[in-house]
């Protein structure tokens, strides 16, 4: 109770006051205190449910969109779609995708204006909402197959870096690959890519394990988006497609409105990350 | 070269008058028969290679189909998707999607008009074309395992039946799921199931296994497309979703032109089987 009222009052909180129990919140309890104003990067929360990007476009542009995933379905898996001006659903069940998510991105003509905890007052009748999976997903079984995550246990947001690898276009929609990187011991690199290809569904296994040089990163320390992690005696930097992909491709072809999630500030989905859990 | 002669003439070919290395052709050859005019169904055609389901509309309509194959995966599993306007792409290299596949159908304003072997006739530059998957792609790994297929053994189409169950609606589509039905000793219905769940792109696992009146189907020997096939003594009927499902949605949708292969006669990809198998 300390806590919610704390959270109720933070516009700008700190991503170390986190709720203690912020793993145990159920999603809806979680969007609640997202609802209610707190604004801070999701990882570790609501364990063992799906958290998801968001790309939020014009219903003039939602087929290049939806085409767009199709044809990059690694770095762009669709879990789900709000049909023009719908605020919620089966993925969010009571919310509302207008305030629910922690921070968003707000794009006009592609240019990034505003980075809002609310979108009501850019709501149109026409938007269309791309819920996206997300490596969060596999995080858990990770830490669960022992392989500890860098950016939680540094209570950082997950870096994530532009690639030079083009992604395949559709209509107007084109951009690079984007990634997210985790440092995994050399001895578990293996067991990484045998434990996230099983969740085809949330970005699979990893695009490119070591050599950051040849996906155009000159260095992992200045990451396009989130935050840089420290990379361990022995580890080696890990490459997955990434969810933020589409949002970069969108903003290519500048559209007047598009709206995503702020990098690392997700949507928690009702959803069971072992619902995208294949045999 | 007598069977090549035998095929550019023909129009109403016997189905049993198949080529004998039907399964020995390359998709390019196979796909060059059809543009000749052979009209039969491509059961056993071009071992390994994908065979898949066409549904062509409007770009109208086009965002509405993708959704509803995104909220109905296992009927309607996207393999690619030629834009507005395209008529060949990387699955069939070289190829014409309104001449390549054996027989198509027609509908205007949701009533079927034609069944013609080609449809440059009705083609406009705002035509869409989504290549879905087929369940024939996984026969021959049922093959391989030595489950025998029932309608190929017997020469003809795979029996198809529309159901009691409804898919997701997408946008202005809805429709009934349609499965198709395979013959199983019960023996090797639990090798079948471990089969095809490893082709999750092209259909995957059945949806249904043993009992035809829970799904509305009344009488396993009346289809509602293709052939019926005799089931032999100690077999299990199992159902598979079907890839004539999108066409029969569109069909509710009554969208003034909209095309579908003919049930049974593919298209030949030049993905292989493999392509689309999963760990």
């Amino acid at each position: 109770m300390e806590n919610m009222q704390n959270v109720e009052t933070s516009q700008t909180v700190n991503p170390f006051a986190l709720p203690a129990d912020r793993g145990a919140l159920t999603p809806a309890e979680a969007r609640a205190m997202f609802r209610s104003g707190l604004a801070v990067p999701t990882a570790g929360w609501s364990r063992g449910y799906a958290q998801a990007n968001l790309m939020i476009v014009p219903r003039e542009l939602a087929f290049d969109v939806l085409l767009f995933a199709q044809r990059n379905p690694k770095p762009c898996p669709i879990l789900g779609v709000l049909d023009a001006g719908e605020v919620t659903g089966p993925l969010l069940a009571g919310g509302d995708i207008r305030t629910d998510v922690p921070r968003y991105t707000v794009y006009l003509d592609g240019q990034k204006v505003a980075e809002p905890t609310y979108i009501s007052e850019y709501w149109r009748d026409d938007l269309v909402t791309f819920i996206v999976g997300c490596s969060f997903t596999f995080e858990s079984a990770l830490r669960e197959g022992g392989i500890s995550v860098a950016h939680i246990d540094q209570n950082v947001n997950v870096p994530m870096y532009k690639t030079n690898v083009r992604c395949e276009p559709a209509g107007s929609i084109s951009g690079p690959l984007v990634v997210s990187m985790r440092p995994i011991p050399a001895s578990r690199v293996a067991d990484a890519v045998r434990i996230t290809s099983r969740y085809p569904a949330v970005h699979g296994a990893p695009v490119h394990v070591g050599n950051p040089a040849e996906l155009g990163i000159g260095d992992l320390g200045r990451p396009d988006f989130g935050d840089p992690v420290q990379i361990p005696e022995g580890h080696i930097p890990v490459f997955w497609a990434c969810g933020v992909t589409p949002q970069a491709a969108v903003m290519e072809s500048r559209p007047a409105l598009a709206i995503g999630h702020a990098p690392g500030h997700m949507l928690i989905t009702d959803a069971r990350d072992s619902d995208y859990l294949v045999p």
